[in-house]
């Protein structure tokens, strides 16, 4: 696609409108004709690919197995879980009818009143209640336990404000969904599989985060307790990039699943759910991206190394082709993604241009005078660093090269993540530097109304308890009350 | 899961329920609350991940790349193509609202009637409209051709009469569309996609297809040729498997999708679509499995291997799972999916049981004389023959005994299926023995009309013009007019 490629908005100037250039440009994704919904496009779509096949090879380690469950959730169960039903029943896309009919004038279809479903259908927003509908038929003893099931899926949540990625009506995302016999058992799944998601966020996204626990305003609809990991962005808003929720018996009980215990006694069973979605790929980009477009993480990125031959055709062009092909077959061999552009249509100044804007994190040039002396010149994108080094050896320096890179953006996201982080215990003070972004460690006093004061005053959000951070107890920031614990406070996306 | 095996019906008795009671006791998949949609069970959806997985290699080998597209599909858009509106727009799910209220009585949630769409959503039963709408903004030249989408994902067409994997309202599958300079480049794309889904069929699934093109009344709505890949199940009945269509320029004139070619001159974009579903796992039970349960192909098996000791306990059980252990690490390396099986708390006839229902196509057994004797016992799930065998070199044994499982079950099928393809020129014959099941290979005037009087007296249906079958002109089999070739005609599912 030989379009020129324009200018990315600078962050500095509009990080809003940075962030929804670069998705566009870098050719991620795009609104659809859908209010709401987005087209993922294919390269985009590579980078979830690699992150599932990551995700599903961690989530199977730990005993989880894939399932499919249905689409469509008839509307009474989400009234079944008291809390469930005020966090998710509002904003749905609801099937009303299972038919469409040529319209009189036989130009269009309409709807067939005839074909109106007795009850309605909902598209799901999350799969609790259908799951735990369909568990109530499979656990019937303790040696059903645990159950542990996850599935690859879409989901629906009408919003009304959308950004790519970030908050989309329509979105693609795993949920496991586990049982078990005991309420330690369900807790610590829980936080497993929140340390996993912490595991992959910062092994190979290379985004440092936070995990901790959400104040029950902020937790899921139906969960005794949410956990999660907290990203911060460029920007120092948070962005909250996966959650795990323990349940306790509240699906049990709305479903009325129960099991029989060794004493052969019935109890009801402990619940847990998890999730991540495309939401992941807005904290890639938004934690390591800069003006010029995307920097990937090695581990993530759908291209690894581009390697680019500059000649004066023919000839030439055939002996530096001749030279790079046993390192292309070399890196290959050893699992690295390789693109090798010697396409003729487009300039390689187009080509350094475009595949910066892509986030390629190693780019290879050869040219007559490199050929001449056994040198090549290697960039890497996070730093944007030029060096001509020697052609012997190449494949190793670049696959170091890729572990250097996985490393440093982690190092570089974490250096200024934690330059951004402030102990307060003045609220005024509070105030004034949220504004600018950051992560806040703030005493309270643990109630609704302070939350509900911070959030009206500020915007900003309590995020979690973190769980790594030595705790002492204190006097709310707001109110002068006892506190047991500082909380994160953050604005967020 | 203790829960005792119960017999399965027998496929003499009657085939249909012998299939619907196996996809139930193999743990495939269920239904579920919501009329007409499966639960798909964690053995079911591994057989699916191994055929995803192996299907999606060779898309890319192909130059596809996955993306995604909106679940949800304006209304109008399915009025754009005259064809394809006849053949999608009435069996639907229609979504009307986009929000729900709390009810009077607060006990319930109900259609908030404030949270109407102006334009109706239909839920994705193909997405030709909505991907040829996107395409228009991806195609300007000759230069972005060919463009080779696929993406994998849900699809809902509200189907009357369902049954497991074959015909339900929402299913999981794989859709690819692709756009083209030139109409023959896209006749190519639609045969070479044709040819990966028989090539997967017969080498994977071990399912011999016929390949063929569509009678007119058969194609895909809005195609201008549909090829397909008939299999056929074990009581002579066809399964269209999989099908590639050609779609000619119609979904480029709906939508407005032209390029500039090398001339600088506007032309409309051609196209295909191709696509595969969980319909795939249905067409696997049917041909291979038994009345002893699944017979599955070694390349497909969630489980390829089970090994089960049988001890007095203790020390003995020790002893033979150290002497197994090698065995099971080596299989493993060779990338064997192997199952242990040394839990105590079900007898081995149990576990004979289960895993011949579950179709594990090798199980070895150790026992105290085996161990002993440095024997072990191999059986083989395809003919459920037992050998005692020497136990060095047992590792050989079973990779070359997975191989020629896969190419016997293969092998069984196909000359199932040869003894079961009749060259019929009566039509009373034909009408006689159709209900017997088999595929019939007769004249056929090329006349919608003969087509709907076979159908209409016989049930029986235009599976596809084969495309591996010498053909001869000839005379009509109903009308006694000329024909051009011979047509396969079945019943089908």
């Amino acid at each position: 696609m030989a379009k020129e490629l324009k200018e990315l908005t600078k962050r500095a100037d509009n990080y809003s409108q940075w962030y929804n250039d670069l998705v566009v440009k870098a050719d991620l994704a795009e609104q659809s004709a859908v209010r709401g919904c987005m087209v993922i496009k294919p390269y985009g779509y590579a980078i979830w690919e690699k992150m599932q096949a990551q995700l599903d090879k961690m989530f199977k380690e730990t005993g989880a197995q894939n399932a499919y469950f249905p689409l469509l959730i008839p509307k009474s169960f989400l009234s079944r879980e008291a809390e469930h039903v005020k966090g998710f029943a509002k904003e749905c896309a609801v099937v009303t009818h299972y038919r469409l009919k040529s319209s009189d004038d036989g130009n269009s279809v309409v709807l067939d009143p005839n074909a109106k479903l007795e009850e309605e259908l909902i598209i799901r927003p999350t799969s609790e209640t259908i799951i735990w509908n369909t568990y109530k038929n499979w656990i019937h003893s303790y040696r059903d336990l645990p159950l542990m099931c996850n599935q690859w899926c879409n989901v629906m949540r009408w919003e009304m404000r959308t950004r790519p990625f970030l908050r989309t009506s329509e979105f693609l995302w795993q949920e496991g969904h586990t049982a078990h016999a005991t309420r330690q058992e369900a807790e610590e799944e829980a936080q497993k599989m929140l340390h996993v998601y912490a595991e992959f966020a910062e092994k190979w996204m290379g985004v440092p985060v936070f995990q901790g626990v959400k104040s029950e305003t902020e937790r899921f609809a139906g969960a005794l307790d949410t956990y999660t990991i907290e990203a911060m962005m460029q920007d120092g808003k948070a962005l909250q990039s996966g959650t795990s929720h323990f349940l306790g018996q509240n699906f049990a009980k709305s479903f009325d699943v129960t099991f029989l215990n060794k004493d052969n006694k019935p109890e009801y069973v402990w619940a847990t759910s998890w999730g991540v979605s495309t939401r992941l790929i807005g904290a890639l980009i938004m934690t390591h991206s800069d003006d010029n477009g995307l920097v990937l993480p090695p581990k993530l990125a759908p291209i690894q190394v581009v390697i680019i031959p500059i000649s004066k055709g023919g000839e030439q062009l055939q002996a530096i082709s001749d030279k790079l092909s046993p390192v292309i077959n070399k890196l290959r061999e050893l699992g690295v993604s390789v693109k090798y552009d010697d396409s003729d249509n487009k300039r390689p100044g187009f080509k350094f241009a475009d595949y910066e804007l892509k986030g390629v994190p190693v780019r290879l040039v050869m040219g007559g005078r490199d050929y001449e002396e056994n040198t090549i010149e290697v960039m890497r994108r996070d730093t944007l660093e030029k060096a001509t080094v020697s052609f012997d050896g190449i494949v190793e320096h670049v696959m170091q090269l890729l572990e250097d890179i996985q490393e440093h953006i982690f190092l570089k996201a974490k250096t200024f993540r934690d330059a951004h982080v402030y102990v307060c215990d003045d609220y005024e003070e509070f105030k004034t530097r949220v504004k600018d972004g950051g992560f806040f460690l703030c005493h309270w006093d643990g109630t609704a109304e302070t939350e509900a004061k911070i959030k009206e005053d500020t915007q900003a959000t309590i995020r979690c308890v973190p769980f790594d951070y030595e705790q002492t107890p204190g006097v709310d920031m707001v109110t002068g009350k006892p506190s047991k614990c500082r909380v994160l406070i953050a604005r967020s996306y």
